[in-house]
Parts: structure tokens; sequence; C-alpha cells
């Protein structure tokens, strides 16, 4: 388990974000992000116990308890699945002792070799947005001058309430230092309609409003230093994972602003996709929030990537459903449990996905 | 200065948030609510220098600056304003140690007998809005089944695009502990009518949606838990501040759900009070981002209550466009200017506002 107080910052590995993922998912030959929803009365009873043993009834307890349940969780599907989605919340329920378990499995993630999407839904305008930007994929400037990553995740998620403008800032630091970020069109949540499906005086609905927001927000971000430079072709094909234009199965190349859609809105799929052509589509609610492998199905593009299936808790809490045996050495039951159900869930997506990446 | 640790609950004074808030600016003479912004480039150079001979040039020296210039502020201005509001993201930019600072200056502000708006425009769906809840406003389970606040505050701000449902969390807490939060509806920057200002195939904006929203918000609280009682005429007056009914002028019921609009948008204000009579606006943006007293007027209602006027840079940053004198014991420069600068503001705001509480 990692120990506090490295802090710092990180070399960024080169390339957009949106084709780093692309890499990782071709490299895992897996869709799927794991959400860490830690939440307390749903962790191992064994290991609550233990923190509060060492640490007695405090937030430290609980945030100890987050980062050994955390990493445990991340070495068992760090193989098999593309990235991990901590939900901030859960860590800022316990205050700084959970934003500093937050930070330190980020870091156990990158060590692991996963991407980190910050799932905080963050929004705000002008120099306020900067300050979440940095504090979440940027980088802080120090007393003296120096810069150093508060989370160093690796995308973010956003809000679009405040309009295109109010999230430039979280463009400029992801196109600078190869993050991303996702920004929330549709939730899978009973009420979302609400807002996000309100008609229109114009046409459609608020949230292909939100959607278009998405879409010039990569446009912007084209333009920006840190994004690739054009191919020989003089075109930029920031996803084309390396392959020359022309010779083969182009990539699509994916900018770094994904959207969010609940993994239980198939009917949205084809309209989202004509806006978004070449934008990654993180999809949470995949299990416990019910939506299944063929619902998330048509999100998926022709080159049967641009889709992220996230699934938190039917993995993290598998191990409450089907309890394993006594732990004999080696990895905690409850991480071979949260492996086990990323293996069910990459078959059950590879049964529906003809033309998913293999 | 406040050290670290000492974490844990307060009791909660009784009442909702919409009466303690009123009694507040009542008592105190003042719609004023204090931002605070900080940024290290922008505070008294030789508290950062101070920070960073003792802390190095790492997040602690930033937190504990920011933990310093806080409580001097807070301490200056705590006669003069009802309420302070800690923006999270320039503490968030510091990770653990930022979220610390944060902690400890919300704590500050309540032994200086202020009201703690955290601004942190949090919505998730679920269970992630009820840990947002915990983390602002409520209280957080710990091992071995004892509750805690993380951050403590009075009322958060949230945003509206998840729809009511995505809410309620917040508000079953904030009307389980007398306290509140503030729903974003129109904000102040250049770009916001893109989503805000979206004309509705039904008539209205999203904006007026977002409005309705906060409006049934408010209507579910009434029946929670520790919500005022009826009074002796059957009617719930939650504002009233002690007079009965009937006798004299009565104060209106403000329930725990305002709403934030830009303090630039006085032409919201009217059709913004008629589908929400009886809830506090919180209106940032006076001062540094260009609305005066003029602007806000509009939003007081007949009492002279139910808006808040918050304005951040205009008052922490003041010493830097009128530098008083060097230290002679007693409370620094910059507070005293941040101290003179709500003074300005509270005799501009007086002398438009004719019906305002004396």
């Amino acid at each position: 388990m990692p120990q506090p107080g490295t802090g710092g910052s990180r070399v960024q590995p080169a390339g957009g974000f949106g084709r780093r993922l692309a890499e990782a998912v071709v490299t895992k030959r897996s869709p799927v992000c794991v959400g860490l929803d830690p939440v307390l009365d749903r962790l191992p009873p064994g290991l609550v116990e233990a923190a509060r043993r060492r640490y007695g009834r405090s937030f430290e307890a609980a945030a100890r308890a987050f980062l050994e349940f955390g990493c445990a969780i991340i070495d068992a599907v760090a193989p098999l699945a593309a990235a991990v989605k901590p939900q901030s919340a859960f860590y800022e329920r316990y205050g700084h002792r959970g934003v500093w378990a937050l930070g330190e499995t980020v870091r156990h993630a990158h060590r692991r070799g996963l991407l980190v999407i910050l799932d905080a839904k963050r929004a705000d305008i002008g120099n306020t947005s900067e300050a979440y930007a940095d504090a979440a994929i940027g980088r802080s400037p120090l007393p003296g001058g120096r810069l150093a990553a508060a989370c160093g995740a690796d995308a973010v998620t956003v809000n679009p309430y405040l309009g295109e403008e109010a999230l430039r800032p979280f463009v400029l630091q992801a196109a600078a230092l190869g993050k991303g970020l996702f920004l929330v069109v549709r939730t899978s949540n009973p009420g979302s309609d609400e807002i996000q499906e309100a008609p229109l005086a114009g046409g459609g609905r608020v949230c292909d409003l939100a959607a278009g927001l998405a879409a010039r927000l990569n446009a912007l971000a084209e333009g920006e230093p840190g994004s690739p430079a054009p191919g020989p072709d003089g075109v930029r094909h920031r996803g084309d994972l390396g392959r020359t234009p022309g010779t083969g199965p182009c990539q699509p190349g994916y900018g770094p602003v994904g959207v969010v859609v609940g993994a239980n809105r198939p009917e949205e799929a084809a309209r989202l996709r004509e806006i978004l052509p070449r934008a990654w589509f993180l999809l949470p609610g995949y299990g416990a929030q019910g939506a299944g492998a063929a619902d998330v199905l048509p999100f998926f593009d022709p080159d049967g990537l641009g889709a992220l299936v996230s699934a938190s808790r039917s993995i993290i809490y598998a191990f409450a459903s089907a309890p394993t045996g006594p732990r004999q050495g080696g990895p905690p039951p409850y991480a071979l449990a949260a492996r086990a159900a990323v293996e069910r869930m990459l078959f059950e997506l590879q049964a529906v996905t003809a033309r998913y990446p293999r």
C-alpha cells in the first residue's frame, strides 16, 4: 500500500488523451472502466474493522480502509481494464483524509498502468474553472514558482450547464498536458429527463446542446499545443495509433473531449454519435444500474472503439454476492471477486460486440 | 490561527437555514457575503514568502498561506457580513492540504459567528449525491457507527443539470440538519446563455426550469423533519423571525433552498422572483465582476430581504488597489483593506435599498 507524502508531479506520456485511451483499449483488449465508489458499510467488514482498530473511529480510519480496498481492486483488475474511475464524492465525504486517499489511489492506478478518470462533474466560471482543472488533471502553482499535480488524473468529468466558455480552461489544460475531459450529456438517473430531455423551441433537446458543446470543445482542442501534429497528409489523425493513413484501416481521431451517457440509454446512441462521430463515450451504469451488453453495443463506433463501459458496484462489491473462500495468501477474496466480475463483463461484451477490437 | 486535527461534528443551531440566514442579515444589518477565492499570486507577497520559508515550495505552504489569509479576512469582516463563501476549487487545487485548510477556514468562520456557504456547484446521482451532501453540509458515517462532519458548511451550491430527483439527497440532509443549498440558475459568465437561455418549445428558457426545480425542492423540504413546525395559525412561517403572524409585518418564510443568479443579471430579477417568491437569491459577482448596487436592488423582496450579495476579489484583494501603511500591531493591512471594502459595499447597498432592514 502506498504511503503518504510523496505528492508532486509526474511526467505525462506523449499523445492526446483520446489516443492514449484508444491505445489502452486496444492493448488490453478491453473497453472496461472500473468505477471506484467506496462506501464504508459495503466494504469487507474485516478490512474496516482492522482500520478502526488501528486508527480509531475517525476519518483517517475510513480513508485508510478506502485506500487499501482501492489498491487491492486496482491490482486485481489492472490487466483486464483500460481505466479506473474513482468517484470523488465518496472520498470527499471524509474530508482531507479522504482526498489524501483519493490522490494515493490515483497514483497506485498509474503505477499499475491504468488510466484514471476522476468522476467529479465539476464546472464553474473563469479562473474557478482553471483551479478545478489544475486540481483534477493539471498542475498547481506552488509558492516560489514550481508546478505540481494535486490529483494528477488523466481525465475528469465536467457539467455543461455553465456553457462552453466556462469549460475552456479545462480544455486548454487537457490539450497542453495530454489529458482529457468527459462532458456529462445524458445521465442514467430516473429524474434526468427534467432538464436534459426538455424540448427546445428550435428543435432537439437540451442534452443535444450539451453534445454540440462537446463537439466544439474538441474542435477548440485541435488548435492547442500538445495536440498531435498533422500527419504526412497534413491532416490531424489524433487517434490513428501510429498507422499511416491510406495503408490500412485508419482509427478515428479521438479528441480529448468525450461525453458521459448513461449505459441504460441505448436509444441515445444513434443521435449522439451523429453529433459526435469522433468522441469517446463514457457509459456508466453497467451492471448494478441495470444496463447490459446489448445496451452499450450501439455506442461503439464502426472501428469497435469509442465506447468505454463503466461498472462500479457490480465489480467492487461482487464479493458480497459471490463469497469466495478464506484468504490463502495472495490477493484478498474481494479483489479476486472483482477480477472475476470484470472477466464476466468482458465475456458479455465480447459476446455481443462482433467488431470489438481483439 | 487554528491548528489541524480537531475535526469532528458541531451542534447545529435550531431553525431552518432560510430563517438562520434571515436572522444573520437582520442582526448584522448586512446582506453581504464575502467570497473567499484565494489565489497564490494575488495573496500578500510577504504572507506567501513566510509560508514558503517555513514549509518549502509545497502544497502545505500554499494551504497554510490560504488558512492564515482566510482567517484574517474572516476576523476583519465578521461584524459586517452575514456569511462567507469559500470557493472549493481554489482549495482543491492544493489537494488534501488545501482541503484541510478549507475545513479549518470553515471552522474559524463559525467561531466568528458567520454562516458559511461552500461554493462547490456539486451534483450527481443517487448515493453519490448523498456522499456530496455529507461532505459539504452533512455528517459522514465513521467506522464503528459514529457520525462526524467533514466540512460542516451551512449551505452548498449545487448544479441543476441532473434534475430534481438527483438533488433530493441534498435537500433531505439540509432539512434534517438546518442546512441549506443554493441551486445554480443563471450564472454571470459571458458564455452562460448557451444552455441557460436556450428557448424551450413550451415557452420560457432552460434556466426557468432550474428555477422551478428550486421551488419544488423547497416544497419537498417543507415536509421534512427539522423544518419548523406550523405556527399557531397552522401555517408554516419558516422565516418569521419570531414575530406572531397578524401582529405586525410578517417576514416571508424562506426555505432551505435558494438560487444562485449572477449579480450582473438585474433583468432576471422580476421573472425569477415570480417563480420563487420565498427563496434566497445568492448574487455573486458584485464588484470585480462588474455588478453594482443598482444591479442587485431588484432582487430584494418587499421585506428588504431575500438577497445575499456576494463579492470576492473586490474585497479580499482590496489591499492591492488601496495599499495601507506598514503593520503597527493589530490586524494585517490586507484585512483592514478588506473590512474597508465591505464598509464601502454596505454604504453603496444602503444608498439604493430604501427598504433595506436596519
